[in-house]
């Protein structure tokens, strides 16, 4: 296997390069800068959004009026969008950056050795992080605020449908940086719109740690492909929901209407439910009609269909499929183990839900289940940053390396081992 | 950026495949096996090993026959080489291994959310692990060990002039593999020497979670290269010691004679020495003779050579060398930070000590140098997964992701998040 490279050279690499290398030294400084620094800079971050919210809603305004032109549907169109609430919303989210705890110096481990040897693993931050998202400008301080806490530079590379409103944004984190005595190039802003940047900086091994891609599948391909660096993915959720023999049904119905309705476009949002055959005949007419009034389209295999009418049949790609939408594909299994290896065939490894009585069925279930989050009788909604503890987060990753499910501040960290001595040498 | 993959067809391409299907298979049965089983196995594999020794003697002489014909050096004909004593060693590195504490299951944080849920964030394998190595036979029990110590399946694949000794091993773990009743394909062995073996694994990243190439820096710059699924690195070690104005000179030379001499030819061995310009006219001509019986070359910038006529005049390389020999650059530093910032820009990354009596000296080296392990007056050779109580290790990880510094059991997992509650669901 070869790869061939973009070519390193020319005026467009070498804006890259400076890029990289500020950021590099930005993240030097970061580093070792105190956390009150960092939480100043967003409490002036906050203040400064503030200050120039009619210029930032001018330039989105820009960015909306051209959208149609970008062929954005009406959904993107929506992502897009700023108004006095959101940018509320997003005061908020830094201000719940800003409370979180410091990540870093935190001491994961510890030990005092035979040989008197004190030995610290300590959290630091991983460096410069090239976050690359589509084109929703509140992303821009999120991104900024979770990576500059957790003491890296990050280089943000948004939609090009976004720029105007990103320009106004950045313009306003970079005053509140100066302000804050924080490096200048502790956020950088990709303003090129030439896609080749991307490649580029994807190459920079040597300078960028990480690259974090935000955004529709062939985004996230697209840039596991090119990087040179680790890559933090967060592909689709095809989540299940499965609803045992032993099951309280009322229990089950509220978990699956709440997996499925509550916000249908997420990754967490459940696609598929398995239904014990004993209360199929029980279940399956009940949950339809919680379901149908909720507004979803039923998928279901031919037992379901013959239990309940109208259901629609289930084509063999549903059980693949995240609908990210009101459709939910609905199967019965003949036992708790063809649940099992439904999800370990059709699974993606995000976020599965068991609703069971039953003890040894949750616990088999909880060790069998290979994802990122198992939830036994609890919505699938759950399997969030914020609903976990976590804070913050910057996505939710599929990957089993280095960090798995939601990606909060220490996900956005490394660590070093320190070991202080008197004069111990090895024998 | 584009990659022209090996062609993915042919009977080396298949015989691949059902290797990695196999190794996916047996790692889903690991992931939920008792910590009981695993240890049984290792505790049977030390017993059948030790049965077999005439038989794996004997394959080991056919490689060393052989060996000189492949153009080994006398150092890896060394490190090919089996006998008595070596065969002891390794069960007592299966029986370190054993005594571990199962890293699975392990609970990494847990709370209980204000609305009732209990969350937990559990260790869990990290699947399939393909290990490529060079012609070590003892790594062939060492990585097994660990590997399914920690629940993966493992793919080996070792160089070529170990195929005899590495079969006849193989053979002895699958039999011990069989009858501990753990899936016979926890552990294989690529047994053909077609290099495009290696590069037909590196590309099913569906099927394996980590690559882990462990030999020199060409090795695991192609494997780096090629591989589509995380790999985990280990690069060279190019280790400082900085002696610092106010160090206790005589614990210095025992620390740098300590971590030059002790064992030069491994990656936590010091290759540069930095030395304050106050104690230098004292220091390193105690040092320089105490190195000189050691049987150490000494390389210096000028104003070492000033002081110690001797040293060998260093060359600009000579700063950026791993010699992993008994060769030492020394160099005279105007101060603190003309230390640092020698590390920064010669530096791997890997370890670096400071000697010095000054508490914000120390304080400012712990936190300023970005090195896996960052030592205060002790050796660097303890930087490594028993001297810092991790138990055995995999390697030394020089990346910042996921695991940096000794990679032992835990650094071979990964975790999922498991939920537990009574119907809670998002408001």
């Amino acid at each position: 296997m070869t790869v061939a490279s973009t070519p390193h050279e020319g005026p467009l690499y070498s804006e890259c390069r400076t890029l990289a290398d500020n950021a590099r030294a930005a993240s030097r400084q970061l580093a070792t800068i105190r956390g009150e620094a960092k939480d100043r800079w967003l409490v002036r971050a906050i203040a400064h959004l503030a200050a120039g919210r009619d210029e930032i809603l001018a330039a989105n305004a820009r960015d909306l009026a051209a959208a149609p032109g970008y062929g954005l549907s009406s959904a993107a169109i929506d992502r897009l969008k700023l108004n006095e609430k959101r940018l509320d919303d997003l005061a908020n989210a830094v201000q719940g950056v800003r409370a979180l705890p410091d990540p870093i110096g935190e001491v994961v481990q510890s030990s005092r050795r035979p040989n008197g040897l004190e030995v610290q693993q300590v959290r630091v931050p991983l460096g410069v992080i090239f976050f690359i998202y589509e084109s929703r400008p509140n992303v821009t301080v999120d991104a900024a605020a979770l990576c500059v806490k957790s003491g890296n530079a990050v280089i943000l590379r948004g939609g090009k449908e976004a720029l105007h409103s990103n320009r106004a944004i950045y313009a306003r984190l970079v005053d509140a940086l100066i302000e804050s005595g924080l490096p200048q190039h502790a956020v950088q802003l990709v303003e090129t719109t030439d896609r080749d940047a991307v490649g580029h900086l994807l190459g920079m091994a040597d300078r960028i740690d990480l690259a974090i891609p935000r955004g529709g599948e062939s985004l996230i391909r697209r840039v596991a492909a090119e990087a040179r660096m680790p890559v933090m993915k967060h592909f689709h959720g095809n989540c299940h929901v499965y609803v045992d023999d032993s099951a309280n049904l009322s229990m089950a119905e509220r978990i699956i209407v709440n997996s499925k309705v509550q916000r249908p476009g997420v990754c967490n949002a459940a696609e598929t439910l398995l239904v014990h055959r004993a209360i199929a005949p029980t279940f399956l007419p009940q949950v339809a009609a919680a379901l149908d009034a909720a507004g979803v389209e039923i998928r279901g295999d031919e037992v379901a269909r013959s239990l309940v009418p109208s259901v629609v049949p289930a084509t063999p790609a549903d059980w693949d499929t995240e609908f990210l939408d009101l459709i939910l594909a609905v199967r019965v299994v003949d036992s708790f183990e063809d649940a099992l290896d439904h999800i370990e065939r059709h699974g993606s490894g995000h976020t599965e839900a068991i609703v069971t009585g039953q003890f040894l069925a949750a616990r088999e279930f909880m060790n069998r289940v290979d994802s990122s989050c198992v939830v036994v009788n609890a919505s699938t909604r759950f399997n969030d940053g914020g609903e976990l503890g976590l804070g913050a987060e910057i996505g939710i990753s599929t990957d089993k390396f280095h960090a798995r499910g939601p990606c909060g501040l220490r996900e956005l960290t490394s660590t070093k081992w320190i070991v202080q001595g008197d004069g111990q040498i090895r024998g």
